[in-house]
């Protein structure tokens, strides 16, 4: 129903992606897998070529519902193709908050190139004017990142839920965080970033949180995703950021933001303008 | 020295300006006055169109003081076409913190399209969990914006001087902030914008930066540019930035960056992200 051209991805192409409505797809050999399922997508190329020009949802697909279900099936079929199902739908939008064209399995989002939203929390302690971080460790068993340093609570943004009741939710199941002190974390900007890593493009924006919590307060991992937490000094935190690879990547981002708004990369740091404007040049939509 | 087209800024040709090293000049009425100078500027058109193609700076200035004197001595000569002169030197570099090209009086800076850097900071108060913020209002009798509400402390930021010892020097000058309270001023990043109006292009970064101060601080202004400060909720602060012009105008855009980082615009308010990427989209560097 949306053509390549009309997507504003174009620039994109050159990765070795064509648009699929509001997403991207790989063109060569993911798309291949897709061309036996002629009741939900149309593919059309340059036969010249042998290049796909264009990969569209069937019009016969008319409804959110009938899309949904219909790619939902496409997603089985492909079986381990797509690793990782989480049973968790994500709505497909063209911006945040717009209407949902779609939705679909939250492990096949970065296959289909489409835009997913999570949330991230700061949770910090302020001791004697020093602040500290709480970092988790994740589980060495967890699917994706397995072992790599974390935030204390971060989750995706599943459809119908507002990311304050679901910053709520995840402090309750990832941190043992009751809703008394959860509910003052506070809003504070969001990031966006992609990747692109074989088949997929991803494509996120995290929004960010901070919560000050109880010097007091220590976590507790109540879905068993996590292996251990620890509170370290900030400054702690940005050189392991700056040093090594521990934290999962999106994590890097969220606490540079961090770092920033509690003036601990401050104008007087060589290259401040640089990196806060990178930082902010996502596609934060 | 350097060419139009070599500046980057081609684009903004369209609104009648054209590029003098890292600045914008409008390109008809403002540019005839600089003719006469033959020993500071090359100007260089075509003929049959009349236009001004390029402006540049004579290639026998060849020092940093050399183009400083010479512009100096032509914003002299120019008197009332750039009214408002306050004898403060700005540098004009490339992007922040980059070598100083020369430098010119901070008044004649919009005519010659020079980025310009500023400190803006909220003082804030924390009462019973709210917050609220302090809110100057502009001399009747102040060259620029008179009148107008404002921040408890910004200004510019000149030639030499780190951007925290500016926010201290200011915090002085400007609000009676004492430097054992004034040092604890955080940065949290960043805000650009640009504003064209007759001959001036106005480009400016602005760092921002919040301080807490004590419940009971009130402040005093030591340099007769404010008339009177207002201790108001930060809902307040907003409402009038919605509905009203009051503030000066570069105020509104470090408060609605106060507003995100505080999490009184907050992810389930409908616009959310269109209005962060606007806040974020300018030139930071």
């Amino acid at each position: 129903m949306t053509l390549r051209r009309s997507c504003g991805w174009q620039g994109h192409r050159s990765y070795g992606f064509v648009c699929l409505s509001s997403g991207l797809i790989e063109e060569e050999r993911f798309v291949k897998h897709l061309r036996d399922f002629h009741d939900v997508f149309t593919i059309s190329g340059n036969n010249s070529s042998n290049t796909v020009e264009n990969v569209s949802l069937q019009s016969s697909l008319r409804t959110p519902e009938d899309r949904t279900h219909a790619i939902g099936e496409v997603i089985k079929s492909l079986g381990e193709m797509i690793p990782g199902i989480r049973n968790e739908l994500y709505p497909v939008t063209s911006s945040y908050g717009m209407p949902v064209y779609f939705s679909l399995e939250r492990a096949a989002a970065p296959y289909f190139g489409i835009k997913a939203y999570g949330v991230h929390m700061n949770g910090y302690v302020e001791k004697d004017g020093q602040k500290f971080l709480w970092i988790g460790k994740r589980s060495d068993v967890k699917q994706t990142y397995p072992g790599m340093l974390d935030h204390l609570v971060a989750g995706g943004l599943p459809y119908g839920i507002s990311c304050k009741e679901n910053i709520i939710k995840e402090c309750e199941e990832e941190a043992g965080i009751p809703r008394s002190i959860s509910t003052n974390a506070t809003s504070v900007g969001a990031i966006s970033y992609m990747d692109i890593e074989g088949f997929r493009y991803k494509r996120d924006v995290l929004f960010c949180y901070d919560l000050k919590l109880p010097e007091d307060f220590v976590p507790n991992n109540e879905d068993g995703e996590v292996d251990s937490f620890r509170l370290i000094p900030v400054p702690h935190a940005a050189n392991i950021i700056r040093r090594t690879e521990f934290f999962k990547p999106n994590c890097n981002l969220v606490i540079i933001d961090f770092l920033f708004r509690h003036g601990y990369i401050h104008p007087d740091s060589r290259g401040y303008l640089n990196l806060l404007q990178s930082l902010r040049s996502g596609d934060c939509s």
